[in-house]
């Protein structure tokens, strides 16, 4: 197979755990990409020769971020709510029903248009791993078809019925329907089960029996928890030993120690604190804690529509005292932790060939320019995009 | 001279105070520029026959953006500086210094291509009109040449020796070279003076010093003040009549009456505090006491390494109380008037053609879409660029 051999790397981060510091960084480095996998990782000078060479001239290589939770599957423009929310009025998940009628509204191939080009915007500032949830549909027919719309474009594909109880019903009876007919018609196309376990959303008990349906047909279980307040949501995470519980702005010291406990990964999502002025969560806390964090952008139309993850890092260290160090794992070995995937996060022998090139010379220079475009060239698989 | 038509343009912002609202916006609107200027402007039905037209699918047309605090005119890396500040140093404004001493070192070269660098990534995000400062040379020979190649890339251009007194002199010395022969050296290149009017910088006196002299060669004023702390820099600026002063973070009910009376404008510079973790200023109290407003990048290797007015306009919605109708004419009209420019900051027959399409409906999308590169297009003087 072709290897192509990437050198003169000023900052090479591979998040290799055998390396040291928690970048696993390389000063000028280079790595050679076999086929689809990253083959060879090391100093410059030590580089084997390859079939093809590219000289980067001193520019920062990253692993593709991983985005491990957005809402990609909608329809309709929320920008006037916006603009409401910052003339002063308060955030209210009903928000959430006028996406809802203009998903159902939506053909499949409006709703597959609208993700195809959010997920380009994503890869276009380097997310290579993207996680899409359904949760606009809330039928068993919208929900269905907004995973299958959502299988096209990632494996990471999470069935999200439980987002928020829907007009005309009771919360016991779309319960029953979310873990009966709807769960049945979701579960081909999802790998995933997820619930917005919050006041005015779904409850501890709630929860529970959503993600236990779910897990009865193969589904592993997320949670959105602890977003608007204090709940039972990040211990029953914990205590079901899911991989990652995603929010966590407002945790007691009993659910800080939950997640430690069971290693559930804290998914923070700080774009949604900025898009709603609410309090940011408190990653130091965590990570002084020994809890694992991961960075994803929530990326939604009503409540955080950005989906870079270069301003979730500049956010994460401006404002949860995450060091730039530690925010870019978060949003690449972490991210792929919270998705149990071992292939992708990182840039180690053979894991899949991932990067992100920067028109920078260091990690540091994504919280260090906010808001600046810094993502110069991304490769997919061991390819250029 | 060849007319262009521009049309099927989804939100025309026009900033045209004889048009309703804030923004003087036209849904559906047209334009039609002839040479570098707007020659037409109003409703896509009635606009005339042009002998080009370019059809925008809707998306949204601003004036292009103003920024009027740029330091740009520098060398080195300070990567590591904002690193170990994120993990908890607190800014020193003797970081300034390690700045000068790359400054000096690079040639004329070097800084010319830093600044088409910066110029050009700028431009990239909707900047068509910038504002650059010395202040990282601070002798006779490096404040004359940074102003030299300043002048290359713009017609404002600010003689801003008295940023900080360098190593080896006493402030009285330096304000006299600052006054005297820099000047001379410098004025030639400038149309602006400015003073770091700050605690640990230079005080009233001096900087009412180095403005007169500025004014005494024909250079208007310009203050940087209360960026840190309370001080006497507002003040003054409203005594002297400037057309605006810049930072304002810090201020007593006298300085916000003292802006109001003068119709100095407050130019507000986000992008330090998030760079810095310090307070930002409050632009809803100086809006609701009557006081014009602009918002600016302060692009600067130290305390704010953003070049994106897009993401400072987020800012200023999130943190400052503006909403984003209030943002946009910060960072166009009223950075044109901050400049004393009449030809710029708005779409309105007889300006220049200086524009920025959105890959959006609206002007609410900078701010709903946050970290997102939305700019798709740029004209300058009636040219794509």
């Amino acid at each position: 197979m072709a290897t192509t051999l990437i050198t003169n790397i000023g900052e090479l981060v591979t998040n290799d755990p055998a390396r040291e510091g928690v970048l696993g960084a390389i000063a000028d480095g280079a790595l050679v990409l076999e086929g689809a996998l990253v083959a060879w990782v090391g100093a410059a000078a030590d580089a084997p020769d390859a079939d093809e060479r590219i000289d980067l001239g001193g520019r920062a290589v990253l692993p593709g971020f991983v985005d491990s939770h957005s809402h990609l599957v909608f329809a309709g423009d929320r920008a006037p709510e916006f603009a409401a929310r910052m003339a002063g009025e308060s955030y209210a998940a009903g928000g959430i029903r006028t996406t809802v009628a203009a998903t159902r509204a939506a053909s499949d191939e409006q709703l597959t248009s609208q993700v195809a080009r959010l997920v380009a915007e994503m890869r276009r500032q380097g997310t290579t791993t993207v996680e899409i949830k359904s949760g606009y549909g809330l039928t068993v027919l919208d929900e269905a078809r907004s995973l299958a719309v959502a299988r096209q474009f990632t494996e990471e594909t999470t069935f999200l019925g439980a987002h928020v109880v829907p007009d005309g019903t009771t919360p016991e009876a779309y319960v029953d329907l979310v873990t009966g007919p709807m769960l049945a018609a979701a579960a081909p196309y999802a790998r995933w089960v997820d619930v917005f376990c919050e006041r005015g959303a779904f409850d501890g008990d709630q929860a529970r029996a959503v993600l236990a349906a779910g897990a009865s047909v193969g589904l592993r279980g997320r949670l959105h928890a602890n977003q608007l307040g204090p709940g039972p949501g990040v211990r029953l995470a914990a205590e079901l030993g899911l991989t990652a519980v995603d929010h966590c702005t407002y945790l007691e010291p009993a659910d800080v120690d939950a997640l430690r406990d069971s290693g559930t990964i804290a998914t923070l999502l700080p774009g949604v604190e900025f898009s709603t002025r609410q309090p940011y969560p408190d990653a130091r806390r965590l990570l002084d804690a020994g809890v694992r964090v991961a960075l994803a952008s929530d990326c939604n139309p009503g409540s955080c529509f950005t989906r870079s993850l270069p301003f979730c890092i500049a956010l994460a260290v401006r404002e949860m005292g995450m060091t730039p160090a530690a925010a870019v794992p978060a949003a690449t070995a972490m991210g792929a932790a919270a998705l149990d995937r071992s292939d992708v996060g990182g840039l180690v022998p053979g894991m899949r060939a991932d990067l992100v090139v920067l028109d920078a010379p260091s990690h540091v220079h994504l919280a260090y320019r906010p808001g600046v475009p810094l993502v110069a060239g991304v490769w997919v698989a061991g390819r250029p995009m």
